[in-house]
């Protein structure tokens, strides 16, 4: 809209801001005690609200935990005799519990050990153990012939040997400080301690400057004795526990790295191994503190700085380069299966409108937590909708409910299906409802912006199984406590209308929503439950039963709160009149992404200012240590000034069709079923507005331009990723570009959400 | 003058704030090319200019070098035999160097250790070894039969068994801590770790707290093996690297505890031990990592919160009271000699007028670092001056230097000196220029803010050694860097006419200071120069010469960087017409006093009622972990509001007067020697005004109203310390009183300054 003069566009943006944050939103907190759920009349919604009622009587924690008992009782990773016999007794239940249900089996690459040595042979000669230790208390741990190894899936083969160089969470900071202190990795093997960011990008930015190897191991500090009592003890990681994980490039596509974009089903064109850009270059291996301790004792050289040190016993210092180190990997390079569980549930008056519901089951070894702590509150989610059926509840939609295989590798079983069933999902998914893990403690939700509000309406219902208040005032408590430090706070100093709703979380990556949400522009959401107990068993042979029994959810008391809140999500979703999206919540948080980019171009052009000025000043020089011989920092990149205006009409425009279409939908009671039909078909595909048929910059399978796993972070979501990652990199012109692209693709869907609004509002 | 209507004063502040913050400020930071000094006449000024860099040519780094060889070439605690060899050796090069000289004696109480014994009794048995093992590497550490065993002076004798419990740094903090996990330390043994807080707090607190007995060790985590590399490989601590020190309560008075407020000269009368406030009520030792390790490992219980945990590697605990330990301290309460050389060069003009500059030189061992490094580059500066006189100088008024025995166990011998001359130093001191140990790196200061001014002058005219820029050039890049991150910052955003100021500190306790401004009122200064070495000797058997030759200032380079700053100030002091003092900087940091007390009562208020509302809506109790038996935060203390419009009156008033003196003073180039002599003493004499006959509130001895140790941080300062410490600790009635007596005194400095203005403006 770059005609309009600035006063105009000011005033236009005040108003319709104002609409937005006041009135109609405050009409709706103000909910009578007889409350009508958005999206329903109100006979509809009490209707609703019975049945939600009934359907959460249902789930009970007892069963959720021998769900997880069954299924975690034994190794059971992609291919594994255990992950088919679970998942053709998931089929079995599902049929039991009146659905239909079968496996959908797709072939991909698996990559498992063949040989694993690494080796110091400067200053002195030693070969790493890699053995997790079985534990004599823990049964499960010691069925070990049956058990992966640890290592990291799609590293390279590689047969390597160079002078091993401290590279702390191995983060694009971390190659900074190297440089400033004179050190290079080239020819190198790295040791990176997992944290900082994704696992991923450690090997993968060592390979870019040019390491010839990466080792990750878990330092103490993070999850072993620096935060409490290890295993048998307590709950943290022993020194011989390994992270297993995926070093798949996810943030450039996720699924089997031979088939980016489609799906891998007998006779689809595969990429040979050297051409998939998402296996990684250089070998990579994971190991635990017990073998890293005397790899890092014998490192030499400078000291590190303060937030590189862990927590074993002895100073941390670089590599000098006298510390050799020998490691060499190879894999069996096979084809395996991953087997989804895919069960329907079809819906009685819009049966071609889907609402997905998904948890992974594999695990990495037993994956008692991660992830049969969903998979198992899921099982239970599904059986009560079975059992309600029976009562003689109907969904107006399609249920969708699955088991994922393959999503620890790179997140292969959801991404397989949704590029195989990709133009159907486009066509008719109005919702995916993704969970993982879930343990003790407080709610967790993330998602399209156009949902928080119902996930706020959903999380008012449900009950907190250890404070019996509602999952939603425990959340708010949570948060209270834990933002303000010692004094707390809570919704209280929250916008009027507001009080009602704690902002949930943009998606990133590092579940099964990735494939729907990034690549497929379904509407997406994930939710969860944590934050009181902190463990030490993540990707290790220790995510047991026997872990979960002694120091996790110990009655899986969380596997019922997690069916209990994503079962009323998805009937509140599957039961309404109209889909109760609520896109003013997306308009708002959309003008909260521009001023935050804003805010991140003063940020940095005040940055390199002053950074400038220092460097005139002669500061560094005159500051650094003689002594030392590091090097003074240089300029930072200085953004020019960008023209948000015309990205803010698009989402004022929004924020406009948004309050126009609420009102629509509350005055919605006398549309026919047709059109109600009609309407809901139109409203599902709504998201698919903010794809960008391109892509991301260099990486073509992410398409949806709100919201992205970043480059630099992995599963740490970018928000507006386009222009807020040209930004920080310092590609300006590729952020005026991107800006296009968004301002075009909120214009479009403010325009499509008024033509949707007219039609509901026209007889 | 609270009879003044609200707008009168707002205006009146309003206007003098304006005067105190641009005009005359802006003034003098525009200082032409030939720079005229404060407080001289522009010929006086030229040839002080002349004289100062005629000084500063003297300073030699190597003599200082030597020095240091030969003050810290063996143990030298009080008492001992090394120790009067230094007193005389010091004498004579005073008295060689053209000064008069002797050594003035204090008899003192000081225990020295008789039993030393710790032992865990359960769950196993076995002693701690108490010993600084020496290094091969070091052949001063190998002289053990002279050195004291770590210890902490003044303990209490005991023989006590109980259970050991771990309190962090054994804060108030951290016993609220114990107390929310239901712990007490009622009848146990305290470990603490070294930090957080001053040493002699927490046997303290331990005992305020119920406890038997106190272990104070050094964790590896703080000036050990993770910060740097131990020695004799790097300079941090290693694990028999023990920290001695006092525990003598010092915030409540300094020195002799058995002679507070008196001299402990012959026939002084003493207070019989067990009467003594500053000594502690139970038994307490410090010890290193390598005898707390086992202690520690043994703890059970609950697990620390994150901010407790050290560098050991284990997990830590609370201890449940399984863990018994059994100590048995017992001491020689002996008297012993604190040997004082004081050494004096007369004043040709103004005699009775006193320049006081002082330097410890005891060491707990070899005490190379702290405190020869400071007192070797003290007497480079007395042999330069000594020098300067040969050549023609002479100071207008007198120079007092000395070297103090027994700082360490308690400010010994620089409290019973001010105390024994406390009425000829409350005539005649004009300023007390004290330093400690001088480390590589950035200069800092910290003292009575009429001399902010002089300071950074003086600093704009010392060359740093290491980048040849001036010291205050380098202290500006220094604080640019370090508080500004990677960006980066500097004087460039200071308010006009302060661009050439970098803000000194207040002055606390923890060196020979104390007595001086605390006590006796005497406007003093701290100078030191650090932030590039950081070792983990500090008063271990490790701080020797080797130590310092081979990890910290290797050529005792800022040994001379101190003479060549501290005589500088020195001699601006001593030559100047008028004496240099500048007001303006002590009313405008007043005025920020205030301004931190009143936000100080907005944010407890603000905390307060947050932690209330979090309270009644249940926060903390749905947000606790069931499992977990934390008891929920109770209210916090809720400060009234203050009245702050006296003291802000008094401060405006002083602000008026110190423009109007910095005017006299510039415009006083005709006024007789006689007059200037009279003015002189009467300023020396200005920040007696300060002094509160009954002492602060529970501690009678430390009578400064603006600046003192805090109550519950020791060494470190709290400023307008009555009101502070009375709203931080919930006493508001208190509060109000203090506020009387503070601004009564900035009142009566406010008409003390007008009246000598007034004196120097009419002939």
């Amino acid at each position: 809209m770059p005609s309009l003069n600035v006063e105009d566009r000011i005033l236009r943006q005040f108003v319709a801001l104002s609409l937005l944050l006041s009135f109609p939103i405050q009409g709706l907190a103000q909910q009578p005690a007889a409350k009508t759920l958005s999206g329903y009349t109100s006979a509809d919604s009490a209707a609703e609200l019975d049945w939600e009622q009934r359907f959460r009587a249902i789930p009970e924690a007892s069963r959720a935990h021998e769900n997880m008992r069954f299924l975690a009782a034994h190794p059971h990773n992609v291919g594994s005799e255990a992950q088919r016999k679970n998942a053709e007794w998931m089929v079995a239940k599902y049929k039991e519990w009146g659905w239909d249900a079968h496996i959908e089996q797709f072939d991909v690459l698996y990559p498992t050990p063949k040989t694993q040595m690494v080796e110091m042979i400067s200053p002195t000669r030693f070969k790493l153990k890699l053995e997790e230790t079985p534990l004599a208390e823990d049964p499960y741990t010691h069925e070990i012939k049956t058990q992966l190894p640890g290592y990291n899936i799609y590293s390279a083969d590689g047969d390597v040997t160079g002078p091993l160089i401290y590279a702390n969470y191995g983060m694009l900071d971390d190659y900074a400080e190297l440089e400033r202190n004179g050190i290079s990795v080239k020819g190198a093997i790295v040791i990176t301690r997992y944290g900082g960011g994704w696992r991923g990008l450690k090997p993968k930015l060592a390979y870019e400057h040019g390491a010839i190897g990466c080792i990750i191991y878990s330092d103490p500090a993070d999850d072993g004795y620096g935060q409490n009592d290890v295993l048998p003890k307590g709950p943290m990681r022993p020194a011989a526990g390994v992270q297993r994980g995926s070093v798949s490039d996810t943030p450039l596509y996720a699924g089997d790295p031979l088939t980016p974009g489609i799906g891998s089903v007998p006779g689809a064109k595969r990429l040979a191994i050297k051409d998939a850009q998402a296996i990684m270059k250089i070998p990579v291996l994971p190991i635990g503190y017990g073998d890293a301790q005397p790899l890092l004792a014998a490192l030499d050289g400078a000291t590190v700085p303060a937030s590189w040190r862990g927590g074993l016993p002895f100073t941390y210092h670089f590599g000098s380069g006298s510390t050799k180190v020998h490691m060499n990997l190879q894999f069996n390079w096979d084809t395996k299966p991953v087997l989804d569980v895919i069960a329907t549930m079809k819906g009685s008056t819009e049966p071609d409108t889907w609402i997905v519901r998904g948890n992974h089951y594999d695990g990495w070894v037993n994956g008692a937590d991660d992830p049969i702590s969903g998979q198992s509150g899921l099982l239970e989610e599904a059986r009560a909708l079975g059992a309600l059926a029976r009562q003689g509840w109907r969904p107006k939609r399609t249920l969708i409910y699955t088991a994922w295989d393959g999503e620890e590798p790179g997140l292969l079983g959801s991404t397989e299906w949704a590029e195989t069933h990709a133009a159907e999902l486009n066509e008719h998914a109005a919702l995916y409802v993704n969970s993982d893990e879930s343990n003790r403690g407080f709610f967790n939700a993330s998602g399209s912006y156009q949902v928080e509000r119902v996930i706020n309406d959903v999380a008012h219902d449900v009950t907190d199984p250890e404070t019996h208040g509602t999952i939603w005032a425990r959340q708010e408590a949570g948060r209270a406590v834990r933002e303000n430090g010692r004094a707390g706070g809570g919704r209280a100093g929250a916008a009027a209308g507001e009080k009602d709703i704690i902002p949930i979380g943009a998606l990133g990556s590092g579940s099964d929503f990735a494939a729907f949400i990034d690549h497929l522009g379904i509407t997406s959401v994930n939710l969860g439950f944590g934050g009181e107990d902190r463990g030490g068993t993540y990707h290790s042979a220790y995510d047991t039963p026997w872990y979960i029994e002694h120091f996790g959810d110990k009655e899986s008391l969380y596997g019922k709160a997690l069916a209990d809140t994503a079962g009323t999500l998805v009937m509140r979703f599957a039961d309404a009149d109209i889909l109760p999206y609520d896109f003013r919540n997306l308009a708002k948080t959309l003008n909260g992404y521009s001023g935050e980019l804003k805010a991140l171009v003063k940020q940095m052009q005040h940055d390199a200012s002053v950074r400038q000025h220092n460097i005139d000043s002669g500061f560094y020089r005159l500051a650094a240590d003689p002594q030392k011989k590091a090097s003074l920092p240089g300029p930072l990149p200085n953004p020019p000034d960008l023209d948000f205006s015309a990205l803010d009409d698009a989402i004022t425009s929004l924020g406009a069709s948004a309050v126009e279409f609420k009102s629509a939908q509350d005055g919605s009671g006398s549309v026919s079923a047709a059109k109600a039909g009609k309407v809901n078909g139109e409203l599902a595909r709504a998201e698919r507005k903010f794809l960008s048929p391109a892509g991301l910059p260099r990486r073509p399978w992410v398409q949806h331009i709100l919201y992205a796993p970043g480059w630099y972070t992995g599963y740490g979501v970018k928000t507006m990723p386009g222009i807020r990652e040209a930004i920080e990199d310092g590609r300006f012109d590729e952020a005026r570009e991107q800006m296009a692209i968004v301002t075009a693709a909120v214009l479009s869907e403010a325009s499509y959400l008024a033509s949707i609004s007219h039609e509901l509002s026209t007889n």
